[in-house]
């Protein structure tokens, strides 16, 4: 962590910011500028509370070196995670070398669509079969979806094609019945920080694919990963849906070099 | 509600669109241009189901004239909502034409701090005390509030200082809590759209503070609140809280001009 | 064009608009809802001017179903674009079917740099050379290119590998150069609205690459592209370089949907 | 300037960091920590090319702690800088304590109407007049303004009611003939990164009205203003106008925190 002084912040405001590190256990490292002074905090272990920096007298800025997720990032843990859902012959791997297409209609309406869906994406070469039973729609007089009948008809097509099926949850009493009855719990994107919700996903002992939202930064994506590794579920597949734009020439801004950039880190 | 065909749809199409909307009970009233043609759907009351029109072909775009939203616009209801809380002289209103204050610190940490901050922000003039028993914070390792003893301290300011409190509820059973000791319910920015929630607070009895989320459209808030009226709850208070830009000089882009827009609709 | 009534306006205003539609030469064809009334525009040339018609009482909203752009658009011409360049055996064909490499340093630096670096993009299957003669630098007092000099060194370049060569241009006389030298003229993202520059590309004699600006949309991308059409150039090579977005996890926020929409439109 | 080195990085790559920093000049501080070790550049004096460190193995990160613009910042200039325009008890003064408004049409049309508009906003308060001669204009068929004579009609109009004037200038060409005939030159949005045009404004002699770009940074627009003040014109007004969001209810996002970030800075 960088403390970084005002033009002008007097030494006896860098002193005090010294003092101040001192005091937390941390060591203090002035470097002086030609146009300002910085302190660095050696040693920060990611649990350094910075507005008791922030605050004092001659400081300009804090700037964070550490990154602040832990278990979602390669320095925790090299390799690639692979989520590994089904066994034998039909089992599918996420994050591998090999990629999975997870394909279905917005919404589960009956059962006679959504067999036919599933059918047609199989077909398609798809391998886990997605379809809301629960909505989240913008307004309240829009279709909600079915609920747990619809459920029931996820898992009745999972019967009839032997795809894998993935659904959406938005609060806990569902998440229970979509740990319950589905192979992989879907957070929506609008759900993305909420932090309860993702607790519970954390010990729901499902896969869960995260669905990043629709203006979050890859740093939030992670912490909000962060948030289910550090319930004990490993089984993360991270998912990128578009952010919001400016454009309404598109409906999302597909952010392909995320991508990258989550491998990355 | 516009249908616009693509340059160049056959006359077979535009008849198709024609019959479809008047299957749907509608009138259809065509009008071509010199670059296309556009069939208005006339007699919409909202209810329109726009996915059946744009999935026929030679539709180019499905245009909205009628706003998704009813009982949160002007239209419904032409004159502006007050809420009022507390009784007697200590009355507060929100929505006329006196400037109230909300203030307080980010979180509840302990009984003194949160005594002299309620102390000192009715000094500067406030009249609703606020503070977070839960957080909803991006990371699993920052403080995420005291919980329910938060509230109690919150209440123990009350008392003390005669001030209402606002509190944030995170979860279904968070906010049972918090309708039954704050004096409003706070919905923060990242669960504008957990609309579980909204429904939830739309039963509460309390006043609803509804934060916009950090790129929510106008629409969007106004739909957000709609949940919580078409589940009875009249005494939402709308809060623009700053949406997320591209520049990080400032944390938050506080959109001003969003105010008379959402006074308007 | 659409104009959507605000709820509530009264008959006069209605007819009102329908008289300044005849007055302007086309029809008007009222369409009357549950929630407001809309009068359609029959006959729009693409020369409407909405203005006269958003300021009469009782408008809520001018709605434009014409495009702006002409000869841009696939409605002004169905083929595909191809920009030709070089003859022969070494010629290059942007917009057809084969995927063309523009590849090369930031700036020009030096005569030893630009032609190892036009080896090295050549080895690498690239077929035009870029590299910056003029630079277009947020602070003045970053390097700003080495001006004509660094045409020449590009014509060297080009001289040893056979590659075309595509540079920067940012004003008129500049591009008067660029023109004479280079194979393909740049106008850089900056400058995509740099109308009176575009104008004198329009009327450069040599193919463009026009660069979408940071933050542009699809739209204002083509219309720029229809001001170098409209001077007579129609060897318009269209850039997607990525948008600016809230995320500095990345530089640019590469938008890959819009070539599809462009492609489209 | 501190230089992050990634998580694992060797000590050999860790020394050359700090041997490539003393070849350039300055002293080298490494601050190591638990999660990786980072490099203070002590000394920097805004010039340090940091491209050179980016590249070396090990490196993580460079982040800066300078800003990069000089005397456009409270660093160099403390005090606040006042544009004065116009002599005796006609003098207007921008930066000061007074607010003083700019208003008028969007484009010079005729002698009858910017003439009547300028007795309108005088009476409105307004002390300098604005209108467009020249319009930079999204399409090539919108109109673009009457040109040089426009320029006339806005002189007409000073004379009759000795309102000072501001028009945009889109070129070399035309930005000499308003630095003839306006008291202030406005650079508008779009062309805020014309870098050329910039530096001509900066030695045209009269004061300037930048626009803040539609997507700029205040980084860059300070930056923007760098290059005139680089120049020699410090007659600088900066024009907060909006920028581009994602929401379509209001044109442009009114940045109001921008201010008093530009302010400080």
């Amino acid at each position: 962590m960088l403390i970084v002084m005002r033009h002008g912040a007097t030494r006896d405001e860098v002193e005090k910011v010294i003092s101040v590190i001192e005091e937390m256990g941390y060591q203090a490292q002035p470097m002086p500028g030609v146009q300002r002074t910085a302190v660095g905090l050696v040693g920060n272990d990611g649990r350094v509370d910075a507005s008791r920096l922030e605050g004092l007298p001659g400081v300009h800025e804090v700037i964070h070196v550490s990154q602040p997720y832990k278990q979602v990032s390669r320095e925790w843990k090299a390799d690639a995670t692979v989520v590994r859902l089904g066994g034998g012959a039909g089992g599918v791997a996420f994050g591998g070398t090999e990629v999975v297409a997870i394909a279905g209609p917005c919404s589960v309406e009956s059962e006679r669509q959504i067999v036919e869906a599933a059918r047609q994406v199989k077909e398609a070469g798809a391998v886990v079969l997605r379809g809301g039973a629960w909505k989240p729609r913008s307004s309240p007089y829009s279709f909600q979806g079915l609920g747990k009948p619809g459920l029931r008809l996820l898992a009745k097509a999972r019967e009839e094609t032997g795809l894998l099926i993935c659904t959406e949850a938005m609060d806990e009493t569902g998440l229970g019945w979509v740990a319950e009855m589905a192979d992989i719990v879907q957070i929506g994107a609008r759900n993305m920080q909420n932090f309860s919700l993702l607790k519970v996903a954390g010990r729901c002992g499902k896969p869960v694919l995260l669905k990043r939202g629709i203006s979050a930064t890859v740093q939030e994506l992670l912490l909000s990963a962060e948030y289910l590794l550090a319930e004990g579920n490993h089984d993360v597949i991270l998912c990128e849906r578009g952010v919001r734009g400016f454009d309404p020439a598109t409906r999302n801004l597909f952010d392909l070099t995320a991508i990258p950039v989550v491998h990355k880190l």
